[in-house]
């Protein structure tokens, strides 16, 4: 169990409470090398840092535990992770060689429905999996920063623990969210399915100092099926915990066939 | 005819000459509004700004045209046209209401197979999808800025053209991707699905002026199938424009059922 090497990120930032959880739920499982993003990357999705520069800083080690800080989004301290840190090293704590297990978060917000779309958690969490390593996003459904993760904590650690033990085939990327509650208040974990629905926003305006108009996203998520029970925000408004087992191929296949009547041809 | 009403954006900001050119290819249909970012975004994904305020500044109005700046993604710029800029106004040209058709491009470089994860030019036109309109991302397979757009704006009318007629059912979202080329080098179009694979990355690594060390993602797009014939990446290196209708239901579903028999419980 002490050989395990388990990589963590999140989008909240190095510092963020939730990132703090994670690893402190992890260590039993392994060495963890955490690689987070210097600052808040919240929204930033599948980002990545195309036009600038990256930089990374070492910010804590001890034993069992290594803390980097990296200037880009979340799926870049993924990628200078795997492609880059853990295969470039002769360091203590497993040397070169790829993680057992990947970890994002402990969101501060639901990834639930549309949202694992704009979340950079999920997006490194997604990005994860692109390694052939078991690649789980947690999420707290509490956006504020002093969020208690007492119960997401525990609800992390049992669902690593069961992860690193049934070893499922890969890919294999979760996405999993916890509701607010105490521990005992969770009713369970169900998994699921992605919910359909999409946010329509209402842009809060004001003018700045110096007369400028500037505007703010403020919206609300739209679920387009409320009636469903299979979905991961039936779960969540049910007390559950929603796993909900990701992949990437976004082709609507069904239009393949009806579309191509329309635009297919030869020159 | 006279009377749709064509919203715009891209990635590559609104200065980009892909812009420039789709611009050019949709008048012909109806009143254009665009809203594009201020500055390049490559490589922005689905990202959205929730942590800074968002700037929109009118660059260039004529008959039949209107061009704003906007301080965000991609994603930002059709969530404040849709959500704001085309709903709160009396202007001339269609005034509120939801545009007939949504474009984004034409990127320089491709978005095929999993570049659109990263993409956001696709990060725009999946966003657009979400407005019960048609949304269609342009992108030719030629990242350089000074890019021969020739082909792709003949490309871009014939399926603008083929749509609006055709008014296939919503949700529609189309990857469109254009093969570099003069127009009659161009083998005809392909509906097809997205390839599988992904990028692994080199870092580049270099030294400041002030002693630090920086990365710089340099990355190689590793084909999953090469040999396969229904796909984008197939249908470009024959010489084929490829389409692929896209939806954004991340859940693997055969998981769902082995998953549930490890994880599922109830308290």
């Amino acid at each position: 169990m002490d050989n395990r090497l388990i990589f963590l990120t999140n989008d909240d930032g190095v510092s963020a409470p939730g990132l703090a959880r994670l690893i402190e739920v992890v260590r039993e499982f392994g060495h963890v090398v955490v690689v987070a993003p210097e600052s808040a990357q919240s929204g930033m999705s599948h980002a990545i840092t195309m036009n600038h520069p990256l930089f990374l800083r070492k910010v804590r080690t001890e034993p069992g535990l290594e803390v980097y800080a990296c200037s880009g989004t979340p799926v870049d301290c993924v990628k200078m992770a795997l492609d880059h840190l853990l295969t470039n090293r002769t360091a203590d704590g497993g040397g070169d060689r790829t993680p057992d297990l990947i970890c994002s978060g402990i969101n501060h917000g639901s990834n639930a429905a549309i949202n694992i779309l704009y979340s950079g958690t999920m997006g490194a969490a997604i990005e994860g999996g692109f390694y052939d390593v078991p690649s789980i996003g947690f999420s707290l459904t509490d956006h504020s920063l002093d969020a208690d993760f007492e119960a997401a904590g525990v609800v992390a650690r049992d669902i690593v623990a069961g992860i690193l033990e049934a070893r499922p085939a890969t890919p294999l990327c979760l996405n999993v969210n916890i509701p607010v509650g105490r521990p005992e208040e969770i009713r369970g974990v169900r998994v699921c399915r992605q919910c359909r629905g999409h946010w329509r926003e209402e842009f809060f305006c004001r003018r700045n100092p110096v007369g400028r108009d500037y505007y703010w996203l403020t919206g609300a998520f739209q679920n387009a099926e409320p009636e469903a029970t299979d979905t991961d925000e039936w779960a969540l408004a049910h007390g559950y915990v929603s796993v909900v087992p990701i992949q990437v191929d976004l082709t609507r296949y069904e239009q393949i066939a009806s579309l191509g009547a329309v635009l297919n041809h030869e020159s």
